[in-house]
């Protein structure tokens, strides 16, 4: 049987060729996909002569392709179908869930990840510290789109008319004290969505639940799009809700690293 | 100096262990980029202990990684980079440059790709025959939506109110000529377009100019967005334009072609 104890960390149990094409193929992604053999061979610091019989592997497999006239190295089309075949398994949920147990552990703090679901954005995943805040939140849970700080993010970053209108309807269902706390009436949904993407999170206390103040910012997938939400929650004594806080940095941190890991290129 | 013989055909100048870990990075995508070391190991047709090897090298590297819990392997953000590398310098011009050649050689007719400018249809290169016929089109030429076979593609296989909107103007200013080759007026526009998906091409014979046939494909890119028109064109006497003829078939044929090296998946 093999031992759990993973072999990346035995060089002995690895293909060493393996790992100098996969270089060659990363240093040739930096280049921005099409690059000379010298450019290739300074920018993975191997000589023109090993790198030259790299790419005519790959080029045989499919991965680079050759221009006849400019002698220049193309990612092929075999690259692509691999990172689509990524791209369409890659999962916010998986890729956050390490992410999950570093909050708990260093924050104390309920934390979860939600996807847009057809009803609204929606509880997938969630990991509580010893001694949790009871909340009547669990996998499965859908979030209002207003009143909570995961719904308010999916609102700021998500470009599409049907959310915007429903959460108008929130707002128009809302109880007085929800209302209360967005008092220039539905017109300045706009406005805390533009603080919300300032920010680059949202911070809610008390909105959703008497007592609870929640914190969450975005992940995006590799179109730029929100393809889910990072929240931290507790009660909000002691919750250290503070734009330039320990909750806030963390998560903000936390959801670029899964982004980066889903292949978002930040500006 | 090198030669110009493609080392690619001589598997002594390879890298024999990187053309095998990329022969397993491709059976993993054709599992849908997660899977077993049993599943990749019978997909590639090697031994599980020998595919294991290369996984923890590509583990090591980024491309893959392992779920600790279900130990299923999973496309990494590594594959992401290098495919979205691929994808952004993946030009249908240059893979369409072979499609030009060949179609000038077999059909005889002058061949173009254009793409959709900031103005309209645009060509960008284009192959002549020994004898072309005369044509005032060559490469910067904008062509209209609705008058040419080029445009019509990119109309019929565009989502776009701009561009429907536009094709819309050009029917109102369009000649008497021209707009009796659309008889049921403006709201025949979409008829036509229907036309076109249905064919998978654009047929049009006299419409830009008198004399002249041209037929025009669809090159979709990974997202099914149309990247590209190619067109053949030529003197509309012994011009083959009957759908399922030869210059119908081998310009829907190229064009499938290069939508397939864009990454493009047909359903």
């Amino acid at each position: 049987m093999r031992t759990m104890t993973s072999p990346a960390n035995d060089r002995r149990q690895r293909v060493q060729a393996a790992e100098t094409g996969l270089a060659i193929l990363k240093a040739l992604t930096r280049l921005g996909g099409a690059a000379s053999l010298t450019a290739i061979g300074n920018e993975v610091g191997e000589s023109t002569a090993k790198v030259h019989r790299y790419l005519a592997s790959f080029v045989q497999e499919g991965f680079v392709v050759q221009n006849p006239q400019t002698l220049q190295y193309h990612l092929g089309t075999e690259s692509i179908r691999l990172g689509l075949a990524a791209l369409r398994q890659c999962d916010p949920v998986r890729l956050g869930e390490g992410a999950l147990l570093r909050m708990r552990e260093s924050l104390e703090t309920t934390c979860f990840i939600a996807v847009m679901g057809n009803i609204g954005p929606t509880v997938l995943r969630m990991e509580e510290p010893p001694l949790p805040v009871t909340v009547n939140i669990r996998p499965s849970s859908v979030l209002p789109l207003l009143w909570s700080a995961t719904g308010q993010v999916f609102l700021a970053f998500t470009d599409n008319a049907d959310i915007q209108q429903r959460a108008r309807q929130e707002y128009a269902a809302g109880s007085a004290d929800q209302r209360a706390l967005i008092p220039n009436g539905p017109q300045a949904i706009a406005a805390l969505c533009g603080t919300v993407r300032a920010q680059g999170c949202a911070i809610v206390r008390d909105m959703l639940l008497r007592g609870i103040s929640a914190v969450s910012a975005p992940i995006f997938d590799a179109n730029g799009h929100v393809s889910a939400v990072l929240t931290a929650l507790g009660a909000s004594s002691g919750f250290d809700f503070r734009l330039d806080g320990k909750v806030c940095s963390q998560i903000i941190g936390e959801a670029a690293s899964i982004s980066a890991a889903m292949g978002y290129l930040s500006s």
